[in-house]
């Protein structure tokens, strides 16, 4: 649709709840779908006419979300609210939230994530592992923490980074100025890391009710390329007690920002077994798309679940294994998937497409999920159902 | 949306299909859900506005799909048409092909299934068990045939029917004037059916693909209440021997109306293990909603697969037992489920709601799955999680 004047009214369809999603990626794509089952009336907001997200359900409106007046329009006649991105302001969502609709994350869950100063500061006040960091206001900031925290050091945007924008790895000082012209010093609020030797990334999906209850998904391995997800490994090929720990941390680190929703929790692990929290981001996250097929419930219906109220869904692997594969699209060009008959050939693999009408190198276009009897045949169907897929041809 | 007038043009969204379904109830909702993973915009036709199909899907024309002018508007940019019920006229099917949309599944199969009579014929012919049957134009055949076949007898309207509708049972020769009455014989084209003895009824879905292909789903139990399918019990409990040979029949059953896409073959089950085919429902059945969950893939998936080209996916069980629990309407009132966190508490329950704005008595408002280690834990969760759902009430 291409104005908010064509939008249907959110008349209701006799189901329980009128659910509005913030964003209309793939994320609120996902939601949406897992919503409908439960009967749940879902409408989108995004910027640009038939996202992925308006694909898929009766009512979207095409707004920007940065804006007070459209995020009203929004609003009218929903019941609860949710988002499917980090980047919405926090003050925006206590706007929403004081005309009487539930926003969930609330604002305040938001305030204390969505800027990674803050959300480190926050996680390491519940005492939970994370890398030292440093707020930092001028180059000399940065090179003083080098010297103190050893290099190399990571610089990192305070606000609206994502699969490695906005980060800048220092080897030592020299590199300082180059990394703060890059990233923006002294109009974009930066801070830094130390590095944290990591031997592998974990992750873990947890969903918390509105009333505290939570559920900690499996700990999974993920392996990125250039800083974008690339597999997922459910369960993670690490031992019960380091699971165990990841899981502890990851349940820890989402009560801690009073999370209401499906959050993801980044993990480091060190070649010792010592785990530290990378980034919290408050939402369904990319790591627990493997769910969707992999558990019993997945993350976005326990997501729609949790912002509504209900009880939550048990989290437990389906299979005994499950990889996730991420579709990246290598040029510019259609989003149109070519090579579809020959991945749906893979035994127990699950294509997902997310409806995004062109491609880019890096983007994000689908993904793949299959199940096996152990991990090196999940990853073996769904690395070959994703090689038959490309993306990009102008054909 | 309220007027064809307003619906979107199907523009391309950079997905690889187009697939328009005629109708928009609650099959149509649930294929569309599952064809949204593989990037296939969907479009439905349906008479009322807001219908279980319109509110998943980005573009839903509202629109009488008896009337060929309203059929065309609807097949403009569509890659290929499906539909979800049996009642479209097989000439409206070929004259939509006509103007070069394929529609799957064809004419040709649909004038050899949805009239009942040439239903039978057909399998008959292709060396099926079916019951004995004969036309009958005048009541005076039906008390023939009851004195050949022996009473009960079942008389029946060729088209149209469904749970139990367009279906008499006469006990003896005294009550054909009442069924002849009641089912408008001499408008309404008429023929009987042997009563079959049967000990229960199984069915199963099979899904044939556009080159021959075809997968055969488990073989189950379905218990009938008053016509109405009310529980799936996958698999069903008989020996494997009668499993195989109603898998066979169903195969074959299928194959003699050359299926495309998912249909459903419910079947009578003997004492003695002897099958009849009762029936073929040419589109994705309620005794195949279990497959959403129970299945590596689902009927409406392979649905979907299969009327665009696509190979098939696996139709085995992901779990031990899966059982279906139909959540049908009681009384007049708003289709609002009442009970809903109470049903989502119970363990392993998946709960599908088809958000109709009215309840009825015996309407069909959504259905509940339970997976499980047996039937019996499968079977209480879903009654448990069914019983706690009710519509209807008015506030």
């Amino acid at each position: 649709m291409s104005s908010a004047a064509s939008v249907p009214p959110a008349v209701s369809s006799g189901a329980n709840a009128r659910l509005g999603i913030i964003g209309g990626g793939q994320l609120a794509r996902m939601t949406a779908l897992a919503a409908a089952p439960l009967g749940v009336d879902v409408t989108v907001i995004e910027k640009a006419p038939l996202s992925p997200g308006a694909q898929v359900v009766h009512r979207a409106l095409t707004g920007d979300w940065s804006d007070p007046a459209a995020l009203a329009r929004f609003a009218q006649g929903l019941d609860v609210i949710t988002l499917e991105n980090e980047f919405i302001d926090a003050d925006l969502l206590r706007g929403l939230e004081e005309t009487g609709v539930p926003v969930f994350p609330t604002w305040g869950t938001m305030s204390l994530t969505q800027d990674k100063l803050i959300q480190k500061r926050t996680l390491a006040a519940a005492g939970l592992p994370v890398p030292e960091f440093r707020e930092v206001t001028a180059p000399a900031d940065v090179v003083a923490a080098g010297a103190e925290f050893g290099w190399p050091l990571v610089l990192k945007a305070r606000r609206n980074g994502y699969d490695g924008k906005g980060n800048f790895t220092l080897r030592s000082a020299a590199d300082v100025p180059a990394g703060w012209e890059k990233l923006g010093g002294g109009r974009v609020a930066l801070y830094v890391e130390a590095f944290w030797p990591f031997q592998s990334e974990l992750a873990a999906i947890v969903t918390r009710g509105r009333n505290g209850e939570s559920v900690i998904y499996p700990v999974v391995e993920t392996i990125q390329r250039d800083h974008i997800c690339h597999e997922v490994l459910a369960p993670a090929p690490v031992s019960p007690a380091v699971a165990a720990r990841a899981a502890d941390v990851a349940g820890r680190a989402v009560a801690a920002v009073r999370a209401v929703g499906s959050f993801g929790v980044e993990m480091f692990l060190s070649s010792d077994g010592r785990i530290a929290v990378n980034e919290l981001a408050p939402r369904v996250h990319n790591s627990g798309h493997y769910t969707i097929e992999g558990c019993v419930c997945s993350q976005f219906e326990n997501h729609v679940r949790a912002v509504l109220g209900w009880p939550l869904g048990r989290p437990d692997l389906v299979a005994p294994a499950v990889v996730m594969v991420n579709l990246l699209g290598t040029r510019p060009g259609t989003g149109r998937a070519e090579g579809l008959a020959a991945a749906l050939a893979v035994e127990d693999a699950h294509v997902h497409l997310y409806g995004k009408a062109t491609s880019a190198a890096g983007r994000k276009l689908g993904h793949v999920t299959a199940r096996g009897r152990d991990l090196a045949e999940a990853r073996e169907r769904a690395r070959r159902a994703a090689a038959a897929l490309s993306f990009g041809d102008s054909t």
